[in-house]
């Protein structure tokens, strides 16, 4: 009899303390239990007994539980992107003739990688563009910010600041924040500078040779012109490695162009044709892999692409955003599972986190570790 | 066939341009969709063309989505515990015979409410003050905080001030910051010099008169001296609601009893009498439902006292924690579940939200709600 | 001497139990205070003994302290929004001839109001669909979710839901999860049935009218052909009130314009224009208010465009990131100061909370306030 | 004239599209910036192109930004603790004679460790027991669960799940979850088992040798009675490290004690002893730092007990908690300078993040750095 059914009386007795017949059942609540499977994981954490080896470290997260094991998942995930990027194209999958372009029909796996503006102003950069110098990743996307600031830090420096430094105080020195980063305002004026006979010469491709711009290929010149192999954007133009951003005036950039365009009218740069190019990515991508850093559009567009196809075969998040306010930001993948962005057999891994916090540590477990042993191997050979 | 199948040849046909044999399948892509049931609620907000009528807006919270939609869930989750605690126990429970007790085995449903510290610090006192008063709710559980600020609040006043305000400044002037809000410190010495007699008197009762004191004990007769209407605890002593806090040297009160007891030695605070009391308000209870604002000791300890039980009937948490880290604070009630804390069968309802700005809406959608209506009744009568 | 100065003789004694030398000193520990103002608000939550007056409840917020104080800032700060804009425009502000155009230099406040695309997918859509019917806000800004959802809304039915359904079965089902709400898949394929004839004449219109397609002009044409009073983007065409969202293509829009241009290739979307039209809303106005609900480009693209007149005058942010992880999104107000997108003297107010369960009562006790106290005044005239 | 002054007939301009009368202004928009000093830190990744050292790639988070940058001044501020707690104690100190006992007057810094249960559930407890082992901490804080969860890991495994698994198959199988990690019910009966005989041993000490139990002595004899090295409690036990909990009854040792005193009434464990001795670890100091993770009673504690001495010096925390509910869980290290919990010209640092994500290595950065070049030393010499 449990202790939902106990009569009144029995409740009287408890409450005056004569609780001996209710409590000596510990063992209704203490519980039996079905025993795991025997391989089921069992918690462990790393033993620093045996010295700092921090390989074995981050190995010992996918047992550590929380967003440690996520982040051992996440580690799995993006390898398992890897190694299906590295194997070649089987018969099966129809003959492969070589080709130039970076067409995403000739690889076994695309990865897309999106990030917000924040983290092109942090660190998180260089990560980044290593990951695109190598070409690790094939499609890119972000925010203006994550365009710009990747410009911008070609041609003034971005400093360490504080999340508390007073606003006012700041903007009276033309010091913007970011975070706890601080930009010299000034520097937008530098990029001012820089981009506007960029802008006057598209302009002029436009109106005598019919080019016809999109923020993709907007972005592809401006990494041509930035030519500094610190920018991401370089080297996604070297390596010839879409960026997109469909709004890219949300920014700096649109500041130049609300500049330019009063004195020079007539600019156009269309989101309709990249939608068209994004989507290919997909649609036209053997399997698929998105690593997303933050939310916002960044987050969306790549999975609304992976939609066109029925789904990314893999996922990664990463990102501090929760579901409970209903946004796609915070939508755990389970929720792109409905929509066809995720296929419902992958097995997709969000890292509740803060990306300067875990992205290096992911790409030092991931694709650097594959170039050492890639490089490792080639010595040997 | 869909796009994971295609051949390289339509792959690469794709990339190139002539994207036509993909994408016209859109079809694929917008699927067909299983029709819901006929009663499946519709997302319909508030329409403010029918004027500003505060009750029928909140109503429309149920319909409107995301933690709108929780806070209309938990409306109902609340109203169930009430209509339950006003059902007459049937002689189905056993024959009743009136007791002068506040025993829980004489209540259809007993509600737990259970709150952090910083909500008596905040406003929100006066509402769980109206609950406690009304004797609207059987159990309160706090944390150290939740004593010492009902009980400074009658002794000083506390002010509104800003989330942003120096730590230097304030610490320089003797003002202590509670988010937004600032405290005298002085107001604890006020506090000291109100309980040292106090506290000389039980530890007297202790020596002279066998006096057993537990942190539920004490804070019953705390609010007995403290004999201020605006007090909670001062209404919990009049009304007989336990109040539990095992935790309750974790603030001023520790600090006192630390000044205290360097003069005088030896005043024993038992908090194993106390976890007998408090499991046996959930163990006797014919009913329970948990209303829970905030994490921490407040949230696991009536959740723990509801697992002797085999689970609450009830439940509604309001917290802004999410699980990602793996704290009991952050867990959906679906983890309670798996501990028996809940039933299975429960309706437990999160509104992720701070408590602030929901519970006293809650309340009002709720007690206060009934009790209008018994008002209104009583009149009509 | 302070504890920090002790030798270690007094430690040591300290330590092993004659501790009355240290910790007599709790008037160190409990230091004089500074007196706060006079007027200093003193906190005070609603009380209940008064009976249910949601408005004198909503108005207790400001001194309740915690995100309630702040939502009760936010009521005053929409209240000078509000009040501003009523301001005829003065002698000092230069002659007015009156202009049928929607013009911000014949305001004298302009109200910018942001929101993300998850609340229109919610019962948030008929508030904001409110405010554009009475003009009671001058530009909108949101993400393409924004705009699709509420012309689907028109076309079909959106379900509430529950956060926690599985991804695979509601995928089987067709049915796609947007946090709690449940939208039929199929309703995109009747979206699309609906707008491919509208592209169809767009881009007619483009090739033989020279029509220049602007993110912001299409969606006025579609306000116009959903011809819908249910709909935000029907009253935003109806009015004259224009809607900006640069990244049009990044949903449903998107997946339309990709399936459309595959037959019909050509229809150009141009943002450049759009960027130069939303920073005239700004730079043009007599004083700015920013309303804005979530992050991302919803709120960065108001504040970038508040920086090209030196800052907005009024700013209330709803949302719940924080700055830890360095977004715009989580930025504080305070870090749009040092950007000159908000006066250093204004007061900006942050509400830490779903907008769901905020914005609703946000509007009941500003714009709909005031309208009731106009339709009030005029039926007294 | 900056745009806010302009007459309304430029308004008018600007708004019908000549606009250049203003825009030309963006050396208005595009401030001059005040030098940052010379040696303002730069953003700067780490370079993958250097290949994976871990270590030197942990040493960039400094410079990172956002999270990362705390992550390295965290990984600053426990060095600095640990350099202050190795120096010895000097003449200006008093003279020191060596002592058995672990007194904090003896050491020239104490370090609180505080941490919340579920990283004793997760594989974070092994980087605790490491840190106990070595008698690298001086205090320890946790709750009930913190106690609890690392005696029972000694008894039964706990293993890795996931954090959607359905509650109700959970509950039905006797497995609760914790986040995502799974514990067997049956667990704890096998700890009910294995603590009843010490429970009576402890009873039968107090009632016949006059035994005074509080949750530090309590805790203190469970970790020489679990013997185990594997265990945090053993540790402490072995070491003669403090270990602080004073709502011990607040989760399965509070259910033992519920069960055992029905049998076996009136074991007393006694509170207010501890708070004096808690207390007294601070005062009694000659610096302190804070390390903690998580919020609730294991910070609170920690950071009342500081409040004692006018201030730790040091401190660290680590959690997912933000000021926006007001709550001392989400609290700003500035907000405990007001109460004087922590120095005001300290250096004090919150990483916001889960901490199994970050501990582990903040730990390798620091303690178990010094440890390694400790080893490197002596095998020198």
């Amino acid at each position: 009899m449990g202790p939902s059914n106990k009569t009144i009386k029995e409740g009287i007795s408890a409450c005056t303390g004569d609780t001996a017949d209710h409590i000596h059942k510990y063992t209704e609540i203490y519980r039996a239990s079905v025993p795991l499977p025997e391989d089921a994981p069992r918690v462990q954490g790393y033993d620093f007994n045996q010295g700092v080896d921090h390989r074995a470290l981050l190995q010992s997260y996918l047992n550590t539980g929380f967003q440690a094991t996520n982040f051992g998942l996440a580690v799995q995930q993006i390898n398992s992107m890897i190694e299906r990027r590295q194997q070649p194209l089987t018969a099966e999958n129809g003959s492969v003739e070589d080709d130039p372009s970076n067409c995403p029909c000739l690889r076994s796996c695309t990865i897309f990688l999106g990030y917000t503006s924040n983290l092109i102003s942090s660190g998180v950069r260089e990560t980044i563009r290593y990951l695109a110098e190598h070409k690790m990743v094939d499609v890119l996307v972000t925010t203006a910010g994550g365009i710009e600031e990747d410009l911008i830090k070609c041609l003034g420096p971005v400093y360490v600041g504080d999340f508390s430094l007073p606003g006012k105080d700041l903007f009276n020195k033309g010091i913007d924040r970011i975070g706890n980063l601080l930009m010299p305002d000034e520097n937008y004026n530098t990029f001012y500078n820089w981009i506007k006979p960029i802008l006057n010469q598209m302009l002029l491709e436009q109106n005598t040779q019919g080019a016809h711009w999109t923020p993709s290929k907007m972005i592809h010149r401006l990494g041509k012109e930035i030519n500094n192999p610190e920018s991401v954007c370089y080297w996604a133009y070297k390596n010839n490695i879409p960026v997109f951003s469909p709004a890219l005036t949300d920014g700096a950039l649109g500041d130049v162009l609300f500049f330019f365009s009063a004195d020079n009218p007539g600019l156009i740069v269309d989101i309709t044709q990249d939608i068209t190019r994004m989507n290919t990515q997909a649609v036209a991508a053997n399997s698929t892999g998105m690593i997303i850093l933050g939310g916002g559009v960044a987050k969306h567009h790549i999975c609304n692409a992976n939609a066109m196809r029925l789904g990314a075969d893999f996922a990664v998040y990463v990102n501090t955003a929760y579901e409970a306010d209903g946004s796609d930001s915070g939508a755990r993948p389970d929720e792109a599972v409905t929509w066809g962005k995720i296929k419902v057999d992958a097995q997709p891994v969000k890292v509740f986190a803060e990306a300067t916090l875990v992205f290096p540590l992911l790409v030092a477990e991931t694709f650097a570790l594959h170039a050492e042993k890639k490089t490792t191997n080639e010595t040997k050979e």
